[in-house]
């Protein structure tokens, strides 16, 4: 039993919100085979709140770079796009480990170079969870013979509300009565314009095309209350068709259920050694 | 570079197949980071055939215990399900990793709880290419929270011929002249009547509910020349709906194109340590 313990992975957790709690509680709870033994949030209230909540309690940092000076083995990225690049190059070559759940930050092509760069200098690996979307492992492994990638992504108008395409269209999401196709374009412009798709989109375009040649089509339905996201890609190999309605989690609203749960078992699956069901 | 090479894992291969010969080629070609040390196959001019290709060449083992008493790191099974039984504990045993194409094995229950045990026990890792489907990433992800998944197959009457099915019912492969469904029930009673769905059927069954909760539908349709496999899962997470059309590999018509590439995918992101997309 205690060489089970000491073999387990210390994990450092930056960002103390909705997903770091629901992280942070998995590991408590034995879900994932793992110590949390750090937390760190700019916010130093939500550390607190978020270390009442556990049984095992772990420390809180007193700054970020404290995450990963500590014998950790993976720091667990649950903040911000801004927290990637500023800190994931050093988490790296502190040759830690690191998941990434603000996936965005890669999108910026000079910023993941340097990562994937940091990786094969301090042999460290970056894990990305599937997020709201399946199929990620098809995709990657048909990657050099896709023709084609198109994300179909539909929401109800009011969880579109405040996307900066509003801001340049003359489109006001309160007069969407019917189904509408507001944009059709690039995964590049796609996150530009809907910021909050940016993790479905930047997933989908690493595994596949880049987000330059991966096609995305925003649509408004005022019928529906799920979020749903639809992947339909082509090639030599024949095709994939992925649809993913999604509800929202109960405790995080602004997140589906499928993400917090994809993150959770990406952490489990990194943790564990036994079997790994997927390509 | 000499640091890169000595860092490369060693693979040993056991089976020569269309499939291994395909993970050798990948291995050879540079796009599997690894070396392949080893190879075996019980008929030894299939060793000697695929040696043959390759530009590296890697030795022959005189029999298979011996691909796991060399430096390999991971063993490679495309051989058969009596490989997996009579081989996989042993390679544990003697401390390689291992990546089982013949995953039908595993739905021997006593079978399973061995290797995981010795996986556990040795510090192991075996690995399961997604096969011929797509979303075993989201499928492990929401496995506890899974209500119902249903495998839809449908495939022409001439790659459903020889079947077991049809030596038990009254239905003769020539006479389906429309959409049919031949079968409905568990993954555990669809394998046994249609072996050659056995590996789709037991991937989805250990990602997600097991092969008694899980359910199978087969169809025959004289109107497809391809192998669909649609998969749908609900849950209070909302709901997958996967559909991959294969085209057989014109390497292997027996087998997917999704389902070679998916092989050795699994086999690079299991030799990579900088970047893993997807859970």
């Amino acid at each position: 039993m205690f060489s089970i313990i000491i073999d387990m992975k210390k994990i450092g957790l930056l960002g103390c919100g909705a997903i770091g709690t629901q992280i942070a509680l998995a590991i408590d709870s034995g879900k994932i085979p793992a110590i949390l033994t750090h937390v760190y949030d700019f916010d130093r209230s939500k550390s607190e709140a978020l270390v009442s909540r556990l049984k095992k309690r772990p420390q809180i940092a007193e700054n970020p770079h404290m995450l990963s000076s500590n014998p950790v083995d993976i720091v667990v990225e649950a903040a911000s796009q801004d927290a990637v690049r500023n800190h994931a190059l050093s988490i790296l070559q502190n040759r830690r480990d690191l998941l990434i759940m603000s996936v965005g930050a890669l999108l910026d092509e000079s910023v993941l170079e340097i990562l994937l760069d940091a990786c094969r200098e301090f042999k460290r690996t970056i894990y990305l969870p599937s997020g709201a979307l399946a199929g990620l492992d098809a995709i990657r492994s048909v990657k050099e013979e896709l023709e084609s990638v198109l994300l179909v992504t539909t929401k109800n108008p009011k969880s579109l509300k405040g996307a900066r395409f509003f801001e340049v269209s003359k489109i006001d999401t309160d007069s969407i009565t019917t189904k509408t196709v507001l944009f059709e374009g690039s995964a590049k412009d796609a996150v530009n314009l809907f910021p909050a798709n940016i993790n479905v989109a930047a997933l989908l375009s690493l595994a596949g095309l880049g987000s330059h040649n991966t096609k995305v089509r925003i649509v408004a339905d005022p019928q529906t209350d799920k979020n749903t996201h639809q992947v339909i890609a082509q090639g030599k190999f024949g095709s994939i068709s992925i649809t993913v309605e999604n509800v929202p989690d109960s405790t995080n609203p602004k997140t589906s259920r499928l993400a917090t749960l994809s993150a959770v078992e990406c952490l489990r699956a990194a943790c564990s050694t036994d079997m790994r069901i997927g390509s």
